[in-house]
């Protein structure tokens, strides 16, 4: 047997951001060297950030990743530094093992010529490399955009007796695939790179596929993930070892930062590339086994994480919310709250001639238990002479859609001038159900910088309300969202009386249809033959088709889901399958 | 020798509309029949519409397009149909010669399942497959994210005693390729189904490969493109026939439906899969060769089509649009009226305070020329409702750039009102210039449903909007857009006295550096060491880096450079990098 220590840098990357990754890199690695590890992993594509995007498309992009790889060689210490990074073969130690095979184009520019790597560095150079051979290119990936498949042979080290197989995230979905062809090479422990994007109850997923995959290969699988948010994305961490039994050795938190040490001991092994580990000492260090989430906190946690980083990368320090007394923008305001500080957080109240007493009385109770600023802005005087002046423009009287559209509207536009006076960026409320049938008003209620709770259904919002009242209790706090909030009945009160029930179904009965339709990709004959009401699944398939326009014009959100509107949908607007094939 | 009649079906087809596009094949095929074609061929993807994007992803878009297969299959008369379709392997008679190779997934529903296929109907039955080899992932389009490769062998037929290979699209763009070896196999005719995205000066290249191609294999290359609009994309048809000495044959035209008829004299052969054809009366008919368009025209067609076809294919017979009295307005409502008709155009100038009475003399001016419909509405009332209550929200005086968006706003909400009371769509009037820079308004001048010319740079808007006066000049009509618009010094007239080039280089200045950042994918760095002024580059650039969160916002438009904002150029929003690499 021999003993290796392992050491999981399970951070927060900043697309783009080559400096500020290469100074997380070098703290994380540091630290690792202070605590006697012989290897370090990073997160996929640690150094660029996951997903660079058509920043890769720029060669002098990939050029300055190079001289970021470079720069980290120079440090090295004592362990090896597995790095994830795109790579291109202009380096002359790099031989990527890519091909060109299967892929064509108008012109040269059109072939992918970088690969999405490993690179080993020890000893002060790169002493190996590793390529991704499973390019995801689904949901919202489009790896095989920007890379070339790994076609060489895989890498296996030789660090300290251990026979070490690397990885990169799709590949070790693989079953039969390249974690068992470095099995059957030897390798017994496999180092895997991963920047996988949350979505409900996918962590669980995850690991009970790395618990099989061990079983399969007889390896221990240390599993190192990414963590905090990317514009629609977030990453959850949870970054994971495993033994070849299938029992969780370490697992680190969700959602923060963690360096995960673990000591590993397997089989010791004359197999692989030798690297050179300098042994350092090694101090003892607490094993950690954080424990996996409940749902509703999961979800939660990414909401606030993805809003928060969100703002912060884009040097948003304060925000505003148009705060209704309902429950999406209570709950925005909430997440808004956690992910900021209540201080940084300012409501505004917007009411119409329409808008009831209750729903200012609730927005300042909610507004007073998060302790954040509220100012009421009564809208009449530009709902008065906007009236007028499309009266005068159209000749014709302005009610009905138009007018609760133009209410909206007006909301927008305050809303956008406070963002433009004070810098604050405007976080919008809706939730994933209206985003869905276009129950919303383009440039009105949907205008702002940041929607964060957009891939929520409405009967999410509800649950995850009541999960945060409740974590209140549990801490000893005051709930912070009003039980009137929570109890009353849904109304955009764009007009005397309205109700959300007088244009959609009930929720209830809404969001499970939603689900089949967008995440489920069924078509509207098969709901039918599934047994669904034939005119309500016309009406809602209906809906949801012909709001697409207004979800290509909405703001980035947090997708909490496998199926988020945004790159993961890409559905045309112009789409003449409808009904027809009812 | 042998000789066979030849039909090239260069259709119109609409995304989704499986029943529309199968009548349009139906017509075409009986107008072909009708004239003794012995093979049909239609556009890559005809059935279907290109691109489908995720309705791929709903088998049940899949079945009901393999049943329109069907539906033609039995309707099927003396010619052969080869038919651009979907295809998957549920169809017992259908063997793909497709494989998993190099995919992955965390799930089954991640791999394609599908291929891009021809479909080769004769005798009423699906007689041959072929399948796509080359999956364009690069650009506006993401094939390998539907598509599974073609990995089985080349289809080639016997029609008549002619070799015949098949191949779509990118295909016949591999030199030595896909081509090179159905020559080899014995083809002297090879089919090419398309659907090639128009992008100024792109057809002339593409033809010139096909001469290419055509001398390489010793073969003819009949070339069938489809034509109109589909959201951002517009297919300029110009179907080609050239012989093996690289020679036009006959071109349909840009822009229209066309069945193009050619008789083609090839080498008899032996070789390929045996396929029945009723011989049938052969009328003479007249041979096309249209000529290829001047680029200024080109570029205009295609932003007319674009715009017919958008709005046509979703519903809209009318079209607002804002006039200022600039020229970017005025180069939209000329488009719109060619392409709608003046009679369904409206527009509607808006002076604020700040406004010139030349830029609302200008504008009737405009839409005296044109015949359209204009209205004047000042905001003056809003402006001053708005001011008061942003004041009172915000606490502090409104003017400079909160100022200047709330009068953009105002004018967007009122257009978008105008839009719900009436059902017309509103056709906004950014240029690329402006789109890249972030010199608009969200929610503002931006606001709308389509773009007409957000791929449009200002110096192509001046040019375009000459081309089409000398046109009508030529045509003996009085140039539609008055002098005074093409000599004025560009201005947003936010302010008092305020003019484009206090915030922005001069467009001759600024165009070709955005090209380079945009289309070319340079870096900052790059283009300062390629001699551009180190403060102008910072400036342009980090401009374009940060108005990435507008861009997101934007209506789509039509794509006229070989990289649009929109499916196009997919940068991030949280993007660090920045001038520091300067």
């Amino acid at each position: 047997m021999a003993t290796i220590r392992l050491a999981l840098a399970q951070m927060n990357a900043v697309v783009g951001g080559l400096s500020e990754n290469v100074g997380t890199i070098r703290r994380l690695s540091r630290q690792a060297n202070a605590l006697g590890a012989d290897l370090i992993i990073t997160p996929e594509l640690a150094l660029t950030g996951y997903p660079p995007e058509d920043l890769l498309l720029k060669q002098g992009f990939v050029d300055a990743a190079a001289r970021s790889i470079n720069e980290l060689a120079h440090e090295n210490e004592n362990a090896v530094l597995v790095l994830g990074t795109v790579l291109d073969d202009s380096n002359p130690l790099v031989h990527l093992g890519a091909s060109h095979d299967g892929r064509g184009g108008p012109g040269l520019s059109a072939f992918p010529r970088i690969s999405n790597a490993l690179a080993v560095i020890s000893d002060g150079q790169i002493g190996a490399v590793a390529t991704k051979r499973y390019l995801p290119n689904y949901d919202v990936f489009d790896e095989q955009r920007y890379f070339l498949p790994g076609t060489g042979p895989l890498t296996l080290l030789n660090v300290q007796g251990v026979a070490v197989g690397l990885l990169i995230c799709e590949d070790v979905w693989i079953a039969n695939g390249p974690a068992a062809e470095l099995a059957n090479q030897g390798a017994s422990l496999l180092l895997v790179a991963n920047a996988s994007p949350y979505a409900r109850g996918f962590p669980h997923e995850r690991e009970a596929m790395l618990v099989e995959r061990a079983r399969e290969t007889g390896c221990t699988i240390a599993y190192v993930n990414m963590v905090g948010g990317q514009d629609e994305i977030v990453f959850d961490g949870q970054s994971v070892v495993i033994n070849k039994e299938g029992d969780v050795l370490a697992r680190a938190v969700a959602f923060d930062e963690q360096l995960l040490i673990v000591d590993i001991d397997v089989e010791g092994s004359d197999r692989g590339e030798l690297l050179l580990v300098t042994p350092s000492p090694k101090p003892a260090v607490p094993v950690i086994v954080a424990e996996p989430l409940p749902l509703l906190d999961e979800v939660y946690r990414a909401l606030v994480t993805g809003t928060r980083d969100y703002l912060r990368k884009n040097g948003f320090r304060s925000a505003v919310i148009a705060l209704s007394g309902g429950i999406d923008s209570s709950l925005v305001a909430v997440i808004a709250a956690d992910a900021i500080g209540p201080a940084a957080v300012h409501g505004y109240a917007m009411p119409s001639r329409y808008s009831s007493d209750h729903s200012i009385s609730d927005a300042l109770e909610l507004a007073k238990r998060l302790d954040i600023e509220i100012t009421t802005v009564p809208i009449e005087p530009a709902h008065e002479a906007f009236g007028a002046l499309l009266r005068e423009a159209t000749d014709s009287p302005i009610e009905g859609l138009p007018d609760e559209n133009l209410q909206s509207r007006i909301r927008g536009v305050l809303l956008m001038g406070i963002s433009n006076a004070t810098g604050s960026i405007v976080l919008t409320t809706g939730n994933k159900s209206e985003m869905a049938t276009g129950y919303s008003t383009l440039y009105g209620d949907s205008a702002g910088g940041f929607a964060v709770i957009k891939d929520v259904p409405k009967t999410l919002v509800f649950a995850l309300c009541r999960y945060r009242n409740e974590r209140a209790l549990d801490d000893g706090d005051t709930p912070p969202i009003p039980d009137a909030v929570l109890t009353k009945a849904p109304s955009a009160e764009l007009r005397p009386d309205q109700r959300d029930d007088q244009s959609l179904p009930p929720y209830e009965l809404l969001d499970p249809l939603l689900e089949l339709y967008v995440e489920g990709d069924a078509t509207a004959a098969q709901l039918i033959r599934d047994g669904y009401d034939p005119a309500l699944v016309a009406t809602i398939t209906r809906l949801v088709d012909l709001s697409e326009y207004k979800r290509r014009q909405m703001p980035p959100g947090v997708r909490i889901s496998k199926k988020a509107f945004g790159r993961d949908r890409r559905m045309p607007i112009t789409n003449a399958f409808r009904s027809e094939k009812l």
